[in-house]
């Protein structure tokens, strides 16, 4: 499976009449490792080298220290035709291993054969779509103005280069709230944690950007809060597009140096 | 507790003598969520705004839909002085909730009063620190040289601006193995695990090198590997720093543009 796949998007200039064209972006599908046919993580990856992965995982969670730890490494052939993404490691002592501290353990699908849509599925089995045509749609001048803002307001980032910021915006513009952390699944959920304990019943009528790249746990994320529209600073990946697009929301990246992306969703 | 602490550093410059002085790294610290006393989440955060940390992720996570499924918030009071870094949601229906299906269990804490000293101690608890004075040690003018060294390598992201890299060089500066993923800690854990499948027994003589910033996390996975060294071209956490130093780790940071951030070891 390819690294990267070609998308239909929409390039917006500060100076320039909007023009579709093909884009690159990074492929992103999920992997079920599996120790002796028990689930211990599943992780967003981006396809190919996955013995490589789930035998550095289980290196770094601790689980393994060598090579002849491992008996065999099963890559769990699809009956469905659909893409495998499950690999089960059998290891030379397995009676040796407590898997119950293994520190990924997300969720465990019943199924050998798992893809990005059936993730999309099971994420739309909990979270309703946004209703066709009701997501956020600010003008393209709003959006050109927010990485300055956003960037004002980043106290702690100008001080250590180190923190993510998630900010919170309205179709005018305005930046309702905005949260740093180093983690950037963190600053997200600080944001509508916020919303949520202010009651802001407009989570509908707001707008999330993020200072880096996009990934399919923050369109998750977005979705599960009823945000419709997600802007980032930096790219998307497939599975964040297609999940976006899925749900009705509108999906903006490189949001930067007068210019954006426009993978998904339609704006003023 | 700050978002950012200020801490030691040497600054190199490729034209000028290295320079110590004090600079300011973002605060990363454990939050343990906990649901009806239960653990759920164990998170790398900035501390600060913890309840809206919690809050938002029961509402990503599909717990909670309102601030009325809230009861309480209960940030454990540490008994030990230190920081508490647990915080407890009583919903107001805790019946109505299946707590096994929430994504980011980790690891439960037994006690109140959970921080990065502490998460350092048990990581030390499962893997040794590394012989003092036993780390790599390049010249800075090979680290210097490794940046455009890892972009040269990365197919992807020169196509899609949206994958980390990590790689693995030898103290001359030659870099053995590079791997791209959407997900910074999986393009570790692809390098380390093939190193693992080459059967090198030289980890210790190779240093990681990650595209991004440098958590907590990516240092506990060099450590696990028995990698002594890290370099990264944006800014390391302060648990990186203090995991890199307890752990006779050599730490750098801001590799780029000529010039990095030597936190803790030496070098050449």
């Amino acid at each position: 499976m390819a690294s990267s796949t070609s998308i239909p998007v929409t390039h917006h200039h500060a100076s320039e009449l909007p023009r579709e064209a093909a884009d690159l972006v990074a492929v992103e599908e999920p992997l079920e490792i599996r120790v002796e046919g028990r689930s211990v993580a599943l992780t967003m990856r981006t396809p190919g080298h996955d013995e490589e992965l789930a035998v550095g995982f289980l290196l770094t969670e601790g689980v393994i220290t060598s090579v002849d730890d491992i008996l065999e490494l099963d890559v769990c052939s699809a009956q469905t035709g659909g893409p495998a993404n499950v690999i089960d490691v059998r290891l030379t002592h397995p009676e040796s291993v407590n898997l119950d501290r293994l520190s990924r353990h997300i969720f465990t699908s019943s199924s050998c054969g798992l893809c990005g849509k059936a993730t999309i599925d099971s994420i739309h089995q909990q979270h309703d779509p946004i209703s066709v045509g009701r997501a956020l749609r600010p003008t393209p001048l709003v959006l050109l103005s927010l990485p300055a803002k956003l960037r004002a307001r980043q106290a702690t980032f100008e001080q250590t280069g180190g923190l993510h910021a998630a900010g919170l915006f309205t179709e005018l513009g305005e930046i309702a709230i905005i949260r740093e952390d180093v983690g950037r699944h963190n600053a997200v959920d600080k944001v509508l944690g916020r919303a949520l304990l202010n009651r802001r019943a407009d989570l509908a009528q707001l707008g999330l950007l993020v200072s880096g790249r996009i990934a399919f746990e923050i369109v998750q994320k977005a979705l599960a809060a009823r945000v419709s529209l997600i802007a980032g600073i930096s790219a998307p990946t497939s599975l964040a597009v297609e999940l976006a697009r899925d749900s009705h929301q509108t999906l903006i990246g490189f949001l930067r140096d007068g210019r954006f992306n426009l993978y998904t969703g339609r704006l003023q």
